[in-house]
């Protein structure tokens, strides 16, 4: 039997809430006129940035599941996941919330993680209002992952900007709202990098991978969608996805972008781009969800790349894992 | 619209292979005559305590993989988890796979939430062959939750002693085996604990929440099961369960135990009993598929559950949550 990665969704779970939140830094980037809610500060009004991460995350829960027009006692499922150690940000905030809960982790991925297994769950009729969402911080990962910021270590022009944010969708059965029409479930790709600098060459072929089988098994070609678009592959990472799929005879034109290189303006100094679950999590539920929404786009191919990174394992003398899961969100009727 | 948190799977799912490795101690407990592979020694021939795990987790993932007569390119999807930060012995050994992964947190609770959502996926026909696992190892879980063992910290009677082992099982959509015919996916429950060498205390709630929405939901009752397990309560937690039923007014008899109550003689002075992903995951991958294979056990509810500990967190001040997720595996046609 051959193996499967990529699923079609026959019954098409709809979006039919979507919600971003992000910080300060984020509020003056090149998506600022689309998110719903720019903290002013990013403590969001806590003693720590990780209650501040949990906070955000809640308040994103709850604004999709309001713009879903629902109430939080509708919601069936929460699936979530982030950076943090035992994912204590999307744990802790599931206690709020009176529903059944899956943590997922798939580091930067889990945006698309939780959308390819709630589609998955909601297609086959198993749950509905399943709600999706994740969230990074940049002062949670820098500390857990780097350095200390207190130390004002320097950073590598390769390094990446955590984007401190949130995002949040919901999945019905049915409604109004843009669709899920399939997913690609991405494999672990290791091509041996150890720079924890340098999250956009760990992932960028993990991204190629799903991207070649996402083609094959759609039987689809780029120019098939109005958007491609990686998750945080950043400046650098993306100019490698481009070579990498230009040596395997594919080449991605202007419909292609990713949300980390996106993400901020060249004056805000964020080196390679944005990076952190919350970075294409707040891009696709915030301006890729309006594109849709509007009409702009009809076909969209978010794929998000997870950097598998561990600080025991680093010290342990391994490199860094990548992976990428891809899901296709297409316009709803009207 | 009511909540959903029980799903039956009408295509019931079958376990078509099961695998459990572990380590020394452990092949020296009360089902030492059970297991697939019980390790010389606690490092399995490798330089750290985390290398260990993730070859632990290797193991049981090609063991699980030829016992169901199947080879590793034959398989669809792998869904592992464990305790580690960012889940690395899962996404590590997944690596070595050349198929999907979707990485889960569910801390204890990990075996179910990967049967239950690899349940989910094979019952819509979406995916087949899809490879549960989960592992854990004591010297790797003490000193990233509590102290290094080189420490000798006195160790409570509240305790457990994480078990070192892994077990893995392939779930697909036809063949001969267990079948799951159902799951419960449970919610966040936090009753304010915060001692973390008293797991059972924290998970019991959880236990107790997913139980009874579990008879609930299904119309059963204790009576309609072989046996009722937990996953790593360990002696108090079990009692504590117990009693909370009891004000419930379930009474829980003899077909209820759990799995970390069970693991370890009296001699093994294990003080509160076993506990850790692996404790459950290796009990129901040889005792519980053995006894649902050879016919003794028609119908069992394996409820493992997590506590969502993180020392961050902890040194927030934060209390601990706990999780319980429920599948029931009934046995298959002959």
């Amino acid at each position: 039997m051959a193996k499967i990665q990529t699923v079609k969704f026959k019954n098409r779970p709809v979006i039919i809430g979507s919600y971003s939140i992000v910080g300060p830094k984020e509020g003056q980037g090149n998506f600022k006129n689309y998110f719903d809610y720019i903290m002013q500060d990013d403590r969001f009004g806590e003693k720590t940035y990780e209650q501040a991460e949990k906070k955000m995350i809640q308040h994103a829960i709850i604004g999709a599941i309001e713009k879903a027009h629902l109430k939080t006692s509708d919601v069936d499922l929460l699936l979530a996941g982030d950076l943090l150690n035992q994912i204590i940000s999307s744990s802790y905030a599931a206690r709020d919330f009176s529903c059944a809960y899956l943590g997922l982790f798939g580091a930067c991925s889990t945006m698309a993680e939780s959308i390819a297994v709630g589609a998955s769950l909601v297609n086959g009729g198993l749950f509905n209002n399943v709600v999706c969402s994740t969230a990074s911080h940049f002062s949670t990962a820098e500390r857990q992952f780097r350095f200390p910021l207190e130390l004002g270590n320097q950073r590598p022009p390769t390094s990446q900007w955590t984007v401190t944010g949130a995002g949040s969708c919901v999945l019905a059965q049915s409604g109004k709202g843009p669709v899920v029409t399939s997913a690609t479930f991405g494999k672990v790709i290791d091509w041996g990098i150890n720079d924890v600098n340098d999250m956009g060459a760990v992932m960028a072929p993990a991204a190629m991978d799903t991207m070649l089988t996402h083609f094959r098994d759609t039987k689809t070609t780029p120019d098939d969608y109005d958007l491609i678009v990686t998750g945080d592959l950043g400046k650098l990472g993306s100019e490698i996805l481009i070579d990498l799929m230009e040596d395997q005879g594919i080449k991605l034109g202007l419909n292609y972008n990713d949300c980390g290189q996106m993400y901020f303006t060249r004056e805000q100094s964020a080196l390679s781009g944005g990076s952190g679950c919350g970075c294409c999590a707040t891009v696709l539920n915030s301006f890729i969800m309006k594109k849709l929404q509007d009409g702009k786009y009809k076909k969209v191919l978010f794929m998000p790349t997870g950097a598998l990174m561990s600080t025991t394992a680093a010290q342990q003398g391994e490199t860094i894992p990548g992976i990428c899961h891809a899901v296709v969100i297409e316009r709803g009727e009207d």
